[in-house]
């Protein structure tokens, strides 16, 4: 999907909400567990029930991972779903992936050609040549880490480095990589402040924030200092959303919690 | 498997040679291809004429997930066989993984419960938080990027953060870490120099070392800087012993790799 594609979307449906498909067979309504397939299922009737109201779906691989074979075909029957019924919406593997080049370019393979996902989390300690194998691809999008939203984010990412936070040198940095324009980054929102700072660096590109919601961020604090003229956001929200409601109607209760999110990011979108 | 394990192999072996499985289709002799899991059975024959040579398997993921299902089943099939058949052989999970708390969980649930591995490469990035959940696992071992070997290691790791390069702050950071005891870290050996001043940070740890042979490493070097007194070493070598054969006895020619790189350890192993 190209970037220009994704802003009609936001524009279209009044929301930047990408919901996150982390799924544990310990969370999910009990009565999916006797189907051949719970995850697949659990997350086909949560896109059903959302993909009006959100423009990005997120699935997170560890949650697949985790259940091994069976796991990793439920994330192949989720983007195929996602591709075939809504090929509208913009897909991120929460992979968060980086190795040396030829190795990159290996997981490059199998986020982008093989489960045609549009987009893919990637983390930069490895450098430049860890991540331009993935930009490598066009109209795909490589969304790298650069301020988490957890406690661990200030044992490195906001250590001063001649002057500037870490994670802002990486911002920095990357902006100077062969095919930068294909690059987002994923930026919390438990830090809502930073991103004025953040935005002075990469004015124009898209963010992805996580921590809206569970993790405790602020969709307005988020709007007023992370928006620039393209919108350029995209805000996640996992549990707060897939997990709202836990009977056989889950799927409505998670959509009455995306809808409250969208009327959210309707009324910050009309009001610029 | 325990270090005390792993030491104790290594002296019996007079080996501390990791065998990197990066397998690509189009690298293997081509008569595989017919065979149905043609990865699992280059795998196979590999670590059949390798393992009384090597201490170590490190199957890297994303040579398997550019396949897809197909290539998460031959990983599957890989480490089942070197569990069943070699269970003295500590085996790597090479994925460089990392996320926040409950998802670093869930990898760690992958790698360590699901796949069976003894440990799994993960990168710093997201700080404490999200390594501390792979050092939870008993007899599991955790091996974080330190200092890569790829160029890209100068564009962050090697960065001045209060008048000591970033990555030594890395390693001086996760000695406090709980259960850091599990820790092991990966140190490029295309800059064996560097090892002399890892080694007075993290002196009883293991090293994982890649970048010896096709990333132009030197064995001498970094045993005479990363050695400690329980060796402390494993020195991976990928493509210099899995490809060195092409036709039907390729096994035959990565024995003769292993046993080049075999011999060299052990003059290194009697010589202390």
């Amino acid at each position: 999907m190209t970037t220009k594609n994704l802003i009609s979307e936001i524009n279209r449906k009044k929301s930047f909400l990408c919901i996150g498909l982390d799924v544990d067979l310990d969370k999910i309504p009990k009565h999916l567990l006797s189907e051949e397939d719970p995850i697949f299922s659990f997350n086909k009737a949560i896109i059903d029930a959302t993909h009006h109201l959100a423009v990005a779906y997120k699935p997170n691989t560890a949650f697949y991972e985790a259940y091994g074979l069976k796991g990793w075909r439920s994330l192949e029957r989720t983007i195929e779903y996602l591709n075939k019924n809504y090929p509208e919406i913009f897909t991120i593997a929460d992979a968060k992936r980086g190795d040396i080049g030829n190795t990159s370019t290996m997981y490059a393979k199998a986020f982008f050609d093989d489960l045609a996902f549009d987009s893919v989390t990637v983390a930069p300690y490895m450098g430049k040549d860890s991540i331009e194998p993935f930009l490598a691809f066009e109209n795909k999008h490589t969304i790298m880490l650069a301020l988490t939203s957890n406690e661990g984010a200030f044992d490195f990412q906001t250590k001063d480095v001649g002057g500037q936070e870490f994670y802002k040198m990486v911002l920095q940095t990357s902006t100077a990589w062969k095919n930068a324009k294909n690059l987002m980054y994923v930026v919390g929102a438990t830090k809502a402040e930073y991103l004025a700072d953040i935005r002075s660096i990469i004015p124009d590109s898209f963010l992805l924030v996580p921590g809206v919601g569970a993790q405790g961020g602020n969709l307005q604090d988020v709007a007023k200092y992370g928006m620039n003229k393209h919108v350029g956001l995209l805000v996640n929200s996992s549990r707060g959303v897939i997990y709202a409601g836990n009977d056989t109607q889950f799927y409505n209760e998670a959509a009455k919690a995306a809808k409250v999110l969208q009327q959210q990011m309707e009324v910050i979108l009309d009001a610029r």
